[in-house]
């Protein structure tokens, strides 16, 4: 174990582009510590749009060539070394490992008979030998499936970085993530590894998102300056909170498979008939909005709020927020209004040091320095895992 | 660098099944010697039914859901780790590492515009971490895609095992797999890895196959009884002998591509125009046997002869003949008497103590053994890259 320049490389589930982190990642200064990891510089680059094209068309497609997805595979791989290529470049420094996730285009969480077994399977596609290559440096990949095969969900991942990073003697500490998907990593004050709780609340930015773009034909609801002009249909919110994966236990994850065009579309079909005149296209987003605040709420009040309430006054429970969602200064409000008056303070991970876009690329920096290492990166009490396990898998450079 | 045993794991174009074979894989005696290789046991297991056809399915499909090859590749990873399992009972021997080759559904050898860049592909399917859950090893996969980043053609890549088995100080050797597509690995006398030469002669077993499930619907020519009875259409064999790929410079190398449905249709066709008697069927297979058999000895006069000729005289040439095909004695008969003329022996494999079906399974044992060591396992001079590169992709165990 030794101290290394470490490029975490994230794109997630909205398939808008690549994030790289380059981080200093060292080993424990005690026996029972944690790695240190410190952020060097964060670059953010946007899927050219005929490669975000063919990665949305990609996922959970029903009907693709293999050539396609073989080439998208080192398409993905070209771009990721060369977005790798942009940040040492601009950070003035030399990269040593490289950890990838890769683009997911398909996540099974959920176990289906195929071919007389019953299989729970992720994908995620980039490939990592011509990272490996093109920086001839080691590169770490495919994060995902060594949870799953041991029995864990596959996700989160992020709860490692978590735990190192914000672990506190004195706070207790929830930290979310609106990407795509909401997630929600719960480190009560003075826990191990063993005390957190991890899941996926729901939809983070998916369902607005998606909503804007038949609707509006727009990316995203910038600023929350749609849903700011909407009215929100609470009967629909509250109808949808009592499906089963809000009230299912955690751990629990989710992705396109609860929470994309399926959804949506039963999603605005109740909107249009709860609301009052015709339901108008600003009023399902507002209530897109305000579900997505409200699933996170409700889901620290079922399954959090206990946990985190044992180790510290719950007056002593911060929020610290990541992801593109912070932008969306109306979620930010609406979420605000639901967790104040549980005595939660909401934080943007920005005060804590953190760019909210870096968060998840630096995950992945520490993942692989973990793995390299050949220590375990996830965190069975977050994915559901039976043991920890090293993960992922390494191409020498 | 230490002594292990490992199993190696191949399962081939033909995507009949799969063989393990397990190794004990030790360091060179002395610098500059070779690793030792010494076979423990050799187990064949066919695909079942249903798996074979979901295999044969998804290779170069067209149309195929992201959902069906997520699964596949996690139900090749069960079945690898399967066969593995039984492979290790019925020898009585503990795996320490896995080299796993996967089924290749993609290879694109050749360089294509897609999204901006020119791109060559690569993709083997069956999932590393299944494996290395299930029997708690390491496991070294996807051997290809590194060579190819590299510039290299991704195969072949049992050149390897070849030079550090067969090389002698006295005869040369040619080494022959006659999987679905011919391989050949010619190693003069007293080389080293830079002196060898290795490429894809074209088809194998891969359109005798392909007639045989179109004319008699069979599988394959058992014992070559059907090429037997049938003549031989010359005039076919040299028309296709003056295409493209058999003139091409080696190295090189083929597959369904150049050789699969296509080229049988339009070999057929061929056949059915030049034959006498209405090109009866048993001719089409005695003319793709014919084929067979002279594309190897007109590759062996045109690209070998004069390469092996310098280390050692021409009487002290071993053609050492390996891969289902040898089970085909038509097949072979034609080979002798396309070679013998030339002064060439014709031994089989097993003559030197490897059964021929093991052979490329224990590629992927010694391949495993040098990327879990830190050493190069591609031959520049077979793959055309530009370097040695450190194979594959390492799980933990």
């Amino acid at each position: 174990m030794k101290s290394l320049v470490v490029a975490g490389v994230m794109s997630g589930t909205s398939a808008d582009g690549v994030d790289v982190a380059i981080c200093r990642v060292s080993p424990a200064l005690r026996a029972g510590g944690t790695p240190r990891i410190k952020l060097l510089g964060h670059l953010g680059l946007a899927y050219p749009k005929t490669l975000r094209a063919a990665v949305l068309g990609a996922m959970d497609a029903e009907a693709i060539s293999v050539a396609e997805l073989a080439r998208l595979n080192w398409r993905l791989g070209e771009l990721y070394a060369e977005a790798v290529a942009r940040a040492q470049e601009k950070f003035g420094v030399t990269v040593q490992l490289v950890g990838c996730h890769g683009q997911t285009i398909y996540h099974q969480g959920a176990s289906e008979k195929y071919l007389g077994r019953a299989l729970r399977v992720t994908w995620q596609t980039g490939e990592a030998a011509v990272i490996a290559e093109r920086l001839r440096v080691p590169v770490v990949s495919d994060f995902r499936p060594g949870d799953l095969a041991a029995g864990g969900q596959g996700a989160p991942l992020v709860p490692m970085l978590d735990y190192c990073m914000f672990r506190s003697a004195k706070v207790s500490r929830v930290l979310l993530n609106l990407g795509g998907i909401g997630n929600l990593t719960a480190i009560p004050a003075k826990a191990d590894a063993n005390g957190l709780m991890a899941f996926d609340t729901g939809p983070g930015n998916m369902v607005i998102d998606t909503c804007m773009k038949r609707l509006y034909e727009r990316e995203f609801d910038r600023g929350g300056a749609v849903a700011r002009t909407g009215t929100v249909l609470r009967d629909v919110v509250e109808k949808i909170l009592e499906e089963t994966y809000f009230s299912a236990l955690p751990p629990k994850s989710c992705g396109r498979e609860q929470f994309g065009e399926t959804f949506v579309s039963r999603f605005v079909a109740m909107c249009r008939k709860a609301g009052g005149r015709e339901g108008r296209d600003k009023d399902v987003v507002a209530t897109a909005t305000a579900l997505t605040a409200a699933s996170i709420a409700q889901a620290y009040r079922r399954f959090v709020l206990g946990h985190v309430g044992q180790a510290a006054p719950l007056s002593r429970v911060e929020f610290v927020v990541a992801g593109g969602g912070t932008k969306n200064a109306c979620l930010m409000r609406m979420l605000g209004a639901e967790l104040e008056p549980m005595g939660v303070k909401v934080r943007l991970i920005e005060e804590l040091g953190v760019p909210a876009q870096a968060k998840e690329a630096i995950a992945f920096a520490l993942l692989a320095w973990l793995s390299w290492s050949g220590l375990p990166g996830n965190v069975p009490a977050a994915t559901g895992a039976p043991r920890a396990v090293v993960l992922g898998k390494i191409t020498h450079g």
